[in-house]
């Protein structure tokens, strides 16, 4: 469900990544991290190889059968195509190629209908046109269009608009004396993006009576751009689907808070699940909202709350009264994860894991089947070499989710169920949703792997500039500083939600990385996310959603294939720090919180890893190749550095997240040092101060664990 | 035809207007600048007999009969008005009551016709929906709309969207390979207000073919807030009429460029005029605008020149593509400007002059008639003071204009014909175009009127309020301040053009203020500017248009009263230093302009400004009353100070506008210090040093003008 705004939120300055802003690795040259001379060499020769056998014909022809139907999570369709990925997989050679069922709360609609009863009697279509471009389908084909995990409810009240639904809209309505109470809000989806969960968690903490979410042109439609069939923003018509789960509470089964939804589970009742909304919403077109929005009356709406309508916007309340009628069936359904493996020939147990969900709201052509055909292209050219001799040291694991778009359902069952041997093995999880919806590179990423990924991205060609990705990405980077934006950032290492890293990250305290190619794209969760619009303006002839094959098979390579693993934890001790100065930005903390301790223990931390890199590069350095058997407890203490980082208990009030440095907001957003963060926010010190103590104590056990691995380095 | 937006530009920080920002004039007992003790103490109580006869009912009965009916220039409704205000002003017994006729270029619209051939044949209605809530005309009744001065012309081509008709925008469209020659140009109103003249201008010289400029719902419709009738933005199908005349050239009748167009005066021909434009221009409604705008091709325009349609902007050229054909008469034809007088009793040759235009566009309830009744009801009363013994010490003249709305004509006609008896005379013009639009009271003058200005607006009510004026203004500044407005500023001394004004600073060299109540207004110059706008929106009850008359009416007596003319040449040094400091704003002013011996001669100035004040704050404060007689030469010597800084061979290339401190921008923004600033920005800096010296003359006659007068002060 990646959010097609999130990622241009606030990126990081290139300062503390470990490669200068100017200046780009020789790629081809210089050692790749992690690696002796030697093996730098042969890993070289490797990826060469697997650049020669990507073919953009092939994926295209995995992103046809993929975009064939519409296949939302729940679907048979969607089965089918878990049938076909697994197909694939095995055709490809894959290893302990299995389908895993989950059967999850998966309500679908029974019936949903809004309609105007003053100041005239309308009845809303909540349908998109047929697409002009597509498929022939039919609108009634699609079924109605919903937010997944709505309340039912049948409401009639009269209308306010709230804006973005977000807790300052609503303060500024109340301080109006417009009280949201028992009413029917509509307000917009965000630019920039904020979940729309975080809409109806708001919306019913204020006793909003329902919600409806609706599509504003200013924000994804024709005042962004051209719009579909003419160019990639939203036409009049196109509705943005999606669940409101509140998985920022806890994701997965709301019914399994924490452990696998697999047969015989304990499951709760969903009277006791903390992320079902006891609220009914619905989404709109611009189309079906114009009309209400038109017949709102009280004040003028505050200038910023002004969309692209061709209408002055009120907030109401009325005299548009609506009634909203919705249906859901509550039901149980099972889905299907798929895995496959390539085996790792020295270090079995240790996993890289590509990832990447299969169900889609409608067609998802961005959204997941860019990605799907990206893995599946992925599959099919690391299954060839190692078919040719080339497997790699440690094991690949292929993973196509599903049930991602309600509440990252299946990598998070898939996460509780197999916690065990990730615990002890999974070397990193990387994520790749949408690969493609344009040309523009984008990565979240533990900063740990900073270095690898930008190494890989200077290693591979930008298919629109014929320069390196790393090249065309600073570029970019530097003409948006030009336009307000911040200097030199590249990865963005402040991570939230949103996405199936979260298990890996928050639950299992795994590195992860998200890749995703990013462009203009308005039909996010619609029918128009299909392949006319793919082959038209997200990446004709296929050479981006290629290019992420290479992308991310290199950096899947260089993970595995390392004599010592790569994780920069200066560059990660770098990040914490500044995650304690940015504490400063929540108002009073600097009287209230006394950081000494903590950046004490960050200064540690740094002092160790500087000790652990330069005894693996002496190391690395020291001779043509490195035994694997000298490097088992080297690595395997390595992995242990970031589980240290995770807090038993969780943080306080969301226990299922347990990493110390990261948490999402309500909206999704990146929280850093989320225990001390969230209470500080709240103006509760004794609690920050508390966890301030949970912190230091989390930071000072991935010093004692890099401790530990600096004095596992062969020759020290 | 005072733009609506163009008072909002620039405000003037407090620092120099010899009130602190703080403090403000106590009412009622400070004496009054230029009055001694007892004088002022009879001037308040002479205000304060002003003030008892002021009557909403008495200014509403003279608007109802202005708005009765369209009184365009050149219509016979606007020679009857002529009449109306003549009667009146005997009525109420003014004196030398004429009706001066002009004979000027003055053409209407044979036909004005706009269809699209391509892609699709459609004809424009280019009217206006009749009005729901106004008189019951028939929109054929209207005439066509049309720009006053467009060319005729016959053009079949291709449209660009030329955003608001700038150079930049201009460039922008070259620089994409987009040649505007030849082309149909559409381009919007602006926000902020930028003249339509000087959007004829630049596009005649890019080689426009013909010109479109539509009201945008971004800059003065739905966009801003609810439309006519719910609100007092411009609906659908409004249309800015409006002329485009080059009067920031030489206003006035463009065939008697500096001299009446009395009978018998000599007339260039219309091919000579250089205020003639020659290029073919017609305003739209958005309505008319948003279909051709749709079917226009080429790059999406860039974000900045999106306005509120439902749209996405593109530039074309086509494939759009119209036939615009406009035939002007060409006819010269006769306008009436009218003039009464309360003779001065102690200095009857010093004249205090009250302006406003009377020509409409249509209803003109806003433009101008507001300001109308505003004057009317200032005749009554101060006809009436005057019949019961209170005449002042100076003139009064009332003028009512006529052609304001072409190119500010009959003023120019009537400054020109009577330039001898004002230049030795005329001792302020006071100028009202819209009085009133809502409650926010702005005011541009000459900074030697400041003061003056500011303790008027202390000693009158707010409506609103009821603080006032003065605390009301202060309020209103310090929170636009708040939301990035300059902090402080008040009365706006960066004087530009676009009202009847212009011909006497510019020209005659007679100090001016121009002042006007603001509010939201977005029917400017369509039939929608009528009584009931103005009943429901402007001004419910008359209240601010009546405290205009008492604003207008105090001022103009204490001008008229003073023992001692009221002039503040320390504020006026003071801006012009500011002048001096702006030009820092024009790129390598600072190396290419040695501004030192400028500085010396404004601070001459200001030294002399301080004697001046000082000898006649001693000489006020003396004694009981200034003989009349002591003080006609010292008054006769303070009015020559402006008239010292006019330039007797004009600006260059603008000969007609020959004050060396102001002239307008072609925007009609204001333009200080135009000789050195004009030709600094354009990089002519041997033009810049020489003008440099001709302003520095003038500097140093005005400071040879205050040095005279504080030599004539008495006791000095």
């Amino acid at each position: 469900m990646t959010a097609p705004w999130l990622s241009l939120a606030c990126l990081l300055p290139l300062a503390g990544l470990g490669i200068a802003a100017g200046g780009q690795p020789e790629p081809g040259n210089a050692p790749i991290p992690g690696f002796t001379a030697a093996a730098s060499a042969r890993e070289r020769g490797l990826e060469k190889r697997l650049a020669a056998l990507l073919d953009p014909a092939s994926t295209a022809r995995h992103f046809r059968v993929l975009t064939e139907e519409p296949h939302p999570s729940g679907s048979e369709r969607n089965r089918e195509l878990a049938e076909v990925v697994r197909a694939r997989f095995v055709e490809y050679g894959l290893e302990q190629v299995a389908i895993h069922r989950y059967d999850v709360l998966l309500p679908l609609p029974r019936k949903v209908a809004v309609s105007m009863v003053e100041p005239e009697v309308r009845v809303f279509a909540l349908q998109e046109d047929a697409d002009p471009e597509g498929k022939g389908s039919d609108a009634a084909d699609m079924g109605p269009t919903y937010l997944g995990m709505s309340a039912s409810g049948d409401v009639t009240a009269d209308v306010v608009y709230a804006h973005s639904g977000n807790p300052e809209d609503y303060d500024w309505l109340e301080a109006q004396g417009i009280d949201p109470r028992g009413k029917i809000a509509i307000v917009r989806y965000s630019e920039p993006y904020s979940y729309r969960g975080f809409k109806a968690w708001e919306a019913e903490r204020r006793g909003v009576a329902a919600l409806i979410i609706y599509s504003d042109p200013m924000d994804d439609g024709y005042r962004r751009g051209d719009v579909y069939p003419r160019g990639p923003w939203g036409p009049e018509s196109h509705i943005q689907r999606g669940a409101i789960s509140y998985d920022f509470i806890v994701p997965g089964d709301p019914l399994t808070p924490g452990w696998p939804s697999v047969e015989g589970a304990k499951r709760i009742a969903e009277s006791e699940a903390r992320s079902v909304p006891r609220i009914p919403a619905v989404p709109m077109s611009w189309r079906d909202a114009q009309p209400i929005l038109e017949r709102l009356g009280g004040p003028v709406a505050p200038p910023a709350w002004h969309g692209a309508l061709p209408i002055t916007y009120h907030v109401g309340p009325g005299p548009a009264k609506l009634h909203v009628e919705i249906d859901m069936d509550g039901g149980t359904r099972p889905i299907w994860v798929v895995e496959g493996r390539i085996r790792g020939s020295v270090a079995p147990d240790e996993m890289v894991i590509l990832g990447n969900h299969r169900d889609a709201w409608v067609y998802g052509a961005v959204d997941p089947s860019s990605g799907t055909a990206s893995l599946l292209e992925a599959a099919r050219v690391l299954g060839q070499l190692a078919r040719t001799g080339d497997r790699p040291r440690r094991t690949l694991v292929f993973a196509s989710w599903d049930a991602e778009e309600w509440h990252l359902t299946g990598s998070t069952e898939w996460g509780e169920q197999f916690a065990g041997e990730l615990g002890t093995g999974a070397v990193a999880y990387l994520n790749v949703d949408s690969s493609t919806s344009g040309p523009d590179f984008e990565v979240s990423a533990v900063a740990s792997l900073n270095p690898t990924i930008l190494e890989v991205a200077g290693d591979v060609m930008d298919p629109g500039s014929g320069r390196s990705i790393l090249e065309a990405w600073r570029q970019r980077a530097a003409s948006s500083a030009g336009e307000g934006g911040a200097a030199g950032s590249l990865i963005e290492n402040d991570l939230g939600s949103g996405s199936d890293y979260t298990v890996f990250l928050n639950f299992l305290g795994v590195p992860v990385a998200d890749l995703n190619f990013d462009g203009p794209y308005g039909v996010y969760h619609s029918r128009y996310d299909n392949l006319y619009w793919m082959e038209h303006f997200g990446d004709p002839g296929y050479r981006y959603m290629t290019a992420m094959v290479e992308v991310w098979g290199r950096l899947a390579l260089r993970l595995a294939n390392a004599d010592v693993l790569a994780y920069d934890l200066r560059e990660y001790a770098t990040t914490a720090s500044r995650f304690l100065d940015d504490l400063g930005e929540v108002p009073h903390a600097a009287q209230e919180l006394d950081l000494a301790v903590a950046r004490a223990a960050v200064a540690a931390w740094q002092g160790e890893a500087d000790r652990l890199h330069r005894g693996i590069d002496r190391a690395l350095a020291s001779r043509e190749d490195l035994p694997a058997s000298a490097l088992t407890e080297l690595n395997a203490a390595l992995l242990r550095i970031e589980r240290e980082l995770l807090v038993v208990e969780g943080i306080p009030g969301r226990p299922w997240f347990k990493h110390s440095l990261y948490a999402p907001r309500f909206t999704y957003a990146a929280l850093s040092l989320p225990g001390v963060r969230e209470a500080a926010e709240s103006g509760n010190w004794a609690e920050a101060r508390r966890q301030l103590e949970v912190l230091t104590e989390r930071l000072r056990a991935a010093t004692e664990a890099t401790r530990r691995a600096a004095s596992l380095v062969p020759g020290t």
